[in-house]
């Protein structure tokens, strides 16, 4: 019996199945310490347990997507390990915020499939949802990904395409118990631009920008127990190249756009998300946002941006798609969310 | 007077000598952090304080080899700062977990010793024990090295040969405090494969390959306090390289070899260990393990695998030496342990 | 309104402004982990918390460097991110040592103007204070840099220059409350050189050399939140180089010094600095020391020296500066401190 994980292929996955995900994680100031050491992330809720608490939270949490990477993480060598793509996310939901000393787990269920026409791969839809050690969910969202058949006579399943929001709504944000920034300190978080500054349609050229480096995007990656050889193993693709996770450049985009949206706290709602393109080390990253739009929220001065943040490698701010509507070489990232400012 | 630690050459050893090392270190979450981003490390023991504590222990401890690390680097300013290269390990056996809080430091005594023929060099066997604040020993193992006299007229010692085993006895091997696998998780580790599914002569192909880098290499030999001038230095060897240390090689073939052996949990015994050919940035390292030996243990669910672990940067799995007994260019390390997983 | 951060201009600044600057930050056991990760640091009161007990501290403090560069870096959006270059620091006290769990933030006040002859270009002076959650200042610097004016029209400003002392007497100077070295094990700090030791103009060779890495000084950067776009954007310079923050040349020549200077635990002054030459990926860094005073002080054990400590890429040891008075090339940091050391 080979004792080696060869992942799951397209055939082995069918409707309603439930994975749960191995190598749970405790966290501490060591992951947080290491994520800012990786990404310029400097959300003051995210780095001050002072200025957390000044918001209604026990204590600084982990980086919102710090705790995405560490339930994704585990669902790799389950879902995509023989991934041929990476295809969207929609209705992802940060419900509670992680704090150092939890530990994580990741359970995944499948809620769509789709063989393609070749009959060599199919798509697969799954919810993955984060727990921590009190079994409360932490985080979910939705993600598809091409999956290669191993068995290319294996039966097609039944086509089952889940109904998945393009949006999720203001009210099917949560946020976080006792959230409050009716105290919020702009001088400590670093700009003065409120909710109300903010206006749909609005465009940000973040500024900054970010060469990225092997060391840094394989030390990321690891972190959260993320797998998948392409990223590690210069040999495993012809050109040599070691492929960056496409986490690495949402964390790294995030992280730039603090510049023009520091009071952007709070990651609650991934609505969707592409990798339009590779990213290798060398690549010098830069983030441009759009607001696309706007929502009050019932937590005492807190509202709600949908943001869409496009990360570049050499492109030009503002600028997406082609003629042909496919992404411009020069953009990596196209990520539509939701997050707290203050009002 | 020069204030500079010169180190230690060959005449400056003597039998029974203990040589108390310098710079004990507190480690923390951090340090846990740090590694699981150096090293693709997953076992779940380590990773989750909720899965340590099913298993009867206070918390997740810090991977063993981390412990090992931590115990070695204080060694080198002592040892082989003037090692010409190093020889051997025996008899290593981990004795207490190491959990975050505790404060390590480490002394050698010198069990052995040979003046070379060609009276330049001499062998110098230790056996170095690590204790934690309580004056507890975490872990001991035996070395030895080939260091350089310093003084060629210094008169040749007394040779001493130590009685090393070449093998630890099961019932040498210390298991854990309160340590039982009787509910143990399969599902959360990763793998069902337990102690019965694995035979002796079983070889297990790894798969997965990490490229090495510069900055990853130099960031955990630097953590681990080893201020061996060669692993930072590019301008100490004549060929512009920086020579990699010998247990990131280790870390990084045990952290491969979880996949196969993700309920290979803990570490407990090193039988021996051959660092067969150097290791530099670029290379991509592999792993494959052959069990060597069973046997069980008093404690609830725990059993034993001897196994050597074999370490490559472009070597074919399961090839260790030529028709000459020498190993082949391919292969880094040959490592043999003893490690508990659940029956 | 444009929304990012433009920096401040020479014309922006008045005599007596106070800039509380943003994002304050926790630090845990994960930012002492990286820092002795990032630099070979090994000094033992840092290191471990029973060796910081044994010397009448509560725990091992964050390395002070580290503390610096915290406090350092949220200045560097508010004070030089327009800066043509960093001038010079004078008056630096380190006053109550930094701890895992404290939660810094700094304030600069602006206690010096000079508009350059130009007119397209001033120096600013600042005196910069870091704060705990208890508003206790844990330290404080000054510091002047040449700033780019904005509006060239704008009138030049009365000239002030502030009375900076050239040396910090020793008086000045602040002993952590509590802190003795009359039980100071030097085995454990790994050397057995006191106080009285070190003669008034001797130099010392620290004889190691580190290998610079783009990911190291990067990650270290990030970690202080030192945001100036020539650290990280390999597209910002013309010749595609990525400047070396001053502060990561600074921590990695005093961790380099304890070799020879392992008992100079804290520091506590930081008389004066000049960044002589620019650091860059490749370049080799080693550092010697020249002893410039000795003092007294009140706390049981401990003296105090005056230390000038050079960091070099390529230069011999002891070699400063040329006929012309100016650094030699081959100098990368001249920098003044003082250092407690047992007596």
């Amino acid at each position: 019996m080979a004792k080696t994980n060869p992942g799951r292929f397209f055939e082995d996955y069918s409707i309603g199945q439930v994975i749960d995900h191995a190598v749970p994680r405790t966290v501490s100031g060591g992951e947080r310490a290491l994520y800012h050491a990786l990404y310029p992330s400097r959300h003051a809720l995210y780095s001050s347990d002072a200025f957390a608490q000044a918001c209604g939270l026990p204590a600084a949490p982990i980086d919102d997507l710090a705790a995405f990477h560490v339930v994704f993480g585990k669902t790799v060598p389950d879902v995509s390990l023989n991934a041929v793509a990476n295809l969207g996310y929609a209705e992802g939901r940060w419900l509670k915020p992680v704090y150092p000393g939890d530990t994580l787990r990741s359970s995944s269920e499948v809620i769509g499939l789709k063989q393609n026409s070749n009959g060599k791969t199919g798509v697969v839809y799954v919810r993955t949802r984060g727990m921590n050690q009190r079994d409360e969910t932490v985080m979910e969202y939705c993600r598809w990904v091409m999956v290669r058949k191993h068995d290319l006579d294996a039966p097609a399943p039944e086509t089952v395409l889940p109904d998945l929001k393009s949006v999720l709504a203001p009210e099917d944000l949560v946020i976080p118990e006792g959230l409050s920034f009716a105290d919020y300190d702009f001088t400590l978080a670093g700009e003065p631009h409120r909710w109300g500054d903010y206006e749909v349609g609005e465009t940000i050229d973040h500024v900054d920008g970010v060469t990225i480096e092997e060391a840094e995007h394989m030390m990321a990656t690891r972190l959260w127990q993320n797998t998948a050889k392409v990223h590690f193993d210069a040999t495993f693709r012809p050109d040599g190249q070691r492929l960056i996770y496409g986490g690495h450049v949402i964390s790294m985009a995030r992280a730039l756009s603090f510049n023009g949206l520091a009071n952007a706290q709070m990651i609650v709602g991934l609505n969707g998300g592409a990798h339009a393109n590779p990213c290798f080390s060398g690549d010098t990253v830069k983030a441009w946002t759009e607001v696309l739009d706007k929502a009050e929220t019932p937590a005492p001065g807190v509202g709600a941006l949908r943001l869409r943040l496009v990360a570049t490698k050499g492109g030009a701010p503002f600028e997406l798609k082609g003629e042909d509507g496919k992404y411009l070489p020069g953009v990596l990232l196209d990520l539509d969310y939701w997050a707290l400012i203050p009002t």
